[in-house]
């Protein structure tokens, strides 16, 4: 039901996004979509264009009043330096950079002669758009109590132990109160710091893992009759589109492999007091069959070390066919501690279009209706108050 | 391009797809089909029903004289014991597995009188007719090179190691050979054997983890201008779409997190005798920027344990709410022996889809001038002669 | 909401479809389809195989113990003749029909060699299918007291006048009644049936025009926000769809030139004791903005003679290119008594796709307790009780 | 392949579209776009607004130094009037206007306090942005020889014959160079002024009847395999989609009732020296069993009289529901002279859908080459040298 194309190059005027589906009635803010787009640029190891600029959005259609119409909606983030690079004629990049769309792109779209017209697209900067439209769909998730979470587990090789028995809110919170957005104690924040700073020095880059919680979650949405409706597959495709993102797991996720059925499935309890099914255990990280089963939806996602090198790594001439440098474009030395607030973004589009899909979508009051009203809805023990 | 829808229940008349998209002058034969079915029947801890029955496709609507006509193809597995199921009238199953769609199923689509009908049709024999419409996609992916394998690369926690140097090909041809699908050497073949066996006489069930490559792999399919049109995002939602997989990681993929960006990617290089490019790596495992690079396409999928246990775990009666045991349906001790002919399968949708996106898709014939006469295609070197 | 996808060739083993979307809990019984394809098999002018043969619809999948389940439901209506012809090696046919899918599809295809590969698709005999799917979207349909019928208002140039004030049940009612499927009086009838055997005899078909009219229909389905969820656009591609379908006009149509604006349209009114809107005309109708607005939705089709002459037409013989007869295959004089109900079908299915979309569709139930709580619904006369 | 969005409200910042799936390097300039959006604005009877605004067009997103770039590309039409109101807080309308889909959507979006919110997203303003996208499209089209025209054949009642004989090119052209957008003599002319006149004077409204033609049209674009790619189907959703439009109708369309088979279609011939199938007659518009066959695609379209008169119809009060009259939005008399201009636009869309279907889509290049080395449609004589 709900469907966006994000659209803006780089360097361009800005990056847009175009959203469909939305329901009427739902409070829309400027300061809301700008607040996340800030998230997105907090962090530890974010280079220069970061600190420069401060994103903010404008919603540029489908908001009256402060409200949607069910209308689609549009949002810009322009770019404050179009000003000024309008009118300069950057030369040709022939430098295809490996790692990156630059090359296979080149080819594909027969741009050989630019590759700019590629990475102007394909760059990362292009979240900044699913980030602000994504800020919509969180709200409208709020509405019910859905509370979207990340916190970074791995930073480029350092495990970050999840503290026992932390809520995923508790560790949500931590994570957003530092700038390596994970809840390492000081110690190890130490080495993470300087491990990247490090990197910084060498001229290279870092990834790590990022973990995702979706907590409460409304259960039923997603479901097993068709393949594509799943509600997993649907987010495993969501963030595979993120730029830099690698793989995907939920709950156990490789490590079913070292776990053998008694101990891989949560067993299914029933609060007779509270008439409500729970588990004790989430170890399907709050999926099973394709659907939202009530308990957190918990995924993990491999984030690569950003390819564009400050020392460069070894490539092709596009017009000479001789070996090269790859360019240097302006860079970070990591994704890492923007790629929670994204992928927190593309998760909220799946899970308001599997919303839409169960309870309909026309407005506010009538989902809000559908689901206070919904007796299956009330046997699982989702919503914690 | 490519879309298909299955129908059917466990045990139900037989399963069905539907599959729209394809082009005409493909040669389809059901030999191909079951052959394709046969191996996702093979290999080890299969239990009684993969044993008794022997999968047979027939080709209902799309075919003729053999060979395609650009109209939707429907394929039919059917149930052989339809005839003696039909008239029973199994009691209803009120115990819904824990790992399976049976609780949330229950209550989504209002049916808590009886779980069977939602495992009738959650079931993994549904991948059956996956299997027998991605027989026909692999068909046309064969027609330009390309081809598909699987390897087990850790069965139940045991890690089988891959001999450097190998080509996929021949892991693939190795995997195809014996029943455990991978190439352990003898001794951990043993090892995985025992592991095995000891699962099922415990009542017990083993997941894993899967490779699966794409060499050949044609280059410069997919997109980086859109994020639904990703290649490897599209997939991942494939792979998460089939029942028990939990994670997929593209190339490095988790390991990305220890790997820093000087030697986490693919330099480029260029055969000038041969006018092609190519890479020494392939860390990205074959997509940069959501495109094929020409490199194979290599991801893992993380397999879970098979939640059906003959030492079945704790569940809810819906009727009475009181604790009882999950229902015990007929079940195997593994899926992982399955899991990679599914993988092959539906990875083969996801690249003839987008095939067709880039050359068109009226006719076999069409497509295949297209492809020979694309220079971009011929400057990489992904024909491995 | 609601997809299908039918197959099948004219002269193959069958014809089939996959219906994915129903919600679960709908009572589906062959009988009902059969009822329908009865229908589609009647009327006046239909030739030898609609005489000898009597459709049958078989389901396949996604019904369980008459109810639907909320998966993929497939239908089969085998060819009963299959056995016959599949041993039979038809001379190819290499005579394109003028009016028909040959000459293209032969070239499109690259089936120049036997245009049968085209006319076994591209027949009409595909709308059995649809009739059998469309019947499950009218059982939905029905539930909310949604009726579909048709008469036709010209058959081959002679116009049918509609009596004034009568209902479209009851003109659906007697439009079932005769084997002209419209409301003409005696003589009018006779002067068709006249027309009709005079076209027969001189190996000429007939074309006309059919009225389809759903009442009660339920207000505000479809919607102005963006063009592809407009209603009417959406009803205007399911029956252009239809095989022999030429055209199609809403209310006034063609006729809005020929009146003015303050004539051409449907003043609102309210009813204070029922508390509901109403219109006392229906030039629209019923839908406004692309959507509906309560009162019946009427339509207008034309349908275009049968391009498959007995008496054939000029064509070129796909292998010598000389001028040659177009190929004879047994036919009918006219399709316009089978059209209604196609037509019927296909708008069942759009209307149940838009019921959906507002109120979401896991199951009938909640379908059914959303549609009762609705304010909105209930603030229009729609249900004439 | 391409699909768009618009966005955007009358009174709002502007209207916008993004389109993705168009291919790299096709030329796209401002200019371009805005001669478009110029002819929307011109014709006889276009009230206040159309005289003030000159809609101008501006590339946001998608072209790279004057060429796409194979992304989504993002037009703005600002309103330039948006400084002024933003400001103002016009009072809530409550009137909703018969024939709009004020009454619907403040009801099925839960916005009944203000039918603003409906009004501004449902007008035809937002037509503007499709004729920009259009633009593009008619751009692609036309590499091809592709061209689309139109002429109002009926104005407001008053029939407007074609001349025997006349090209399409011609009538375009000639219906280009004068306000009615038509083919009439003087006299007729003259009538049709002073009718149009007329209605003014009596605050009414006029429709009328739009013929468009595309000559040349590239053959065996669409479809007859699924119901879903038949290219009239497409076609018919895209017309119907737009506002005010109310039937639609292919060759003969509603006249095949008149004509019997023998007369009803379009012998096939060849031109043994061309080396090309030809017609001699184009009864059926250029589309046969969902294809393009080579002719010119020639359909008319029903445009009812603007509902919003300036002398207002009945209705009632939302909040009162007491009788009163409609709102009076500033409106012009007829919007038949802009219809034609945007039922072109909407038409390439599916046109050059069609077109990337059987072609691929990644470069302009690629599809040049795919549509020159097409051997099938060098078989047809589409291309009026």
């Amino acid at each position: 039901m709900i469907e966006y194309i994000t659209s803006g190059q780089s360097h361009g005027k800005g990056m847009f996004i175009t959203i469909k589906g939305l329901p009427s009635n739902l409070p829309v803010s400027e300061e809301t979509l700008n607040a996340e787009l800030a998230r997105r640029q907090r962090g530890y190891g974010r280079g220069g264009r970061q600190k420069i600029e401060s994103d903010r959005a404008e919603i540029l259609a489908g908001v009256y009043r402060g409200r949607t119409i069910g209308a689609p909606v549009t949002l810009a983030i322009w770019n404050k330096d179009w000003e000024n690079w309008k009118n300069a004629q950057p030369p040709a990049v022939v430098q295809p950079r490996p790692g990156h769309a630059d090359l296979s792109g080149a080819y594909k779209y027969d741009m050989r002669d630019d590759v700019r017209k590629v990475l102007e697209r394909s760059s990362a900067r292009e979240t900044s758009a699913r980030v602000a439209g994504g800020a919509i769909c969180k709200s409208l998730l709020s509405e019910f109590g859905v509370e979207i979470m990340h916190t970074v587990v791995n930073w480029g090789g350092i495990e970050i132990p999840l503290p026992e028995g932390m809520s995923y809110r508790e560790m949500g919170e931590i994570s957003e109160s530092n700038d390596l957005r994970c809840v390492a104690d000081g110690p190890t924040s130490d080495k993470i710091r300087e491990m990247v700073d490090q990197a910084a020095a060498d001229g290279n880059t870092v990834g790590g893992t990022v973990m995702v919680a979706v907590s409460p979650m409304i259960p039923l949405l997603g479901s097993y009759v068709t393949w594509e409706r799943k509600l997993d597959a649907r987010i495993a495709q969501a963030v595979l589109s993120v730029q830099a993102m690698k793989g995907i797991e939920f709950g156990l996720g490789f490590g079913y492999a070292d776990t053998h059925g008694r101990d891989a499935h949560d067993e299914i309890f029933y609060d007779r007091e509270a008439g409500r099914f729970y588990r004790e255990t989430n170890r399907a990280g709050g999926i099973e069959g394709g659907m939202s089963n009530g308990e957190a939806i918990v995924f993990r996602a491999a984030v690569k070390p950003i390819p564009t090198l400050m020392t460069p790594l070894r490539t092709v001439n596009l017009e000479t066919f001789e070996p090269e440098s790859a360019s240097r474009e302006r860079s970070d030395v990591t994704a890492v501690s923007a790629a929670g607030v994204i992928l927190e973004s593309v998760t909220a589009f799946v899970l308001a279009d599997a919303l839409l899909e169960r309870y309909g979508g026309d407005s506010l009051e009538q989902i809000k209706h559908a689901v206070e009203n919904d007796p299956a809805l009330s046997s699982f023990r989702w919503k914690r108050s």
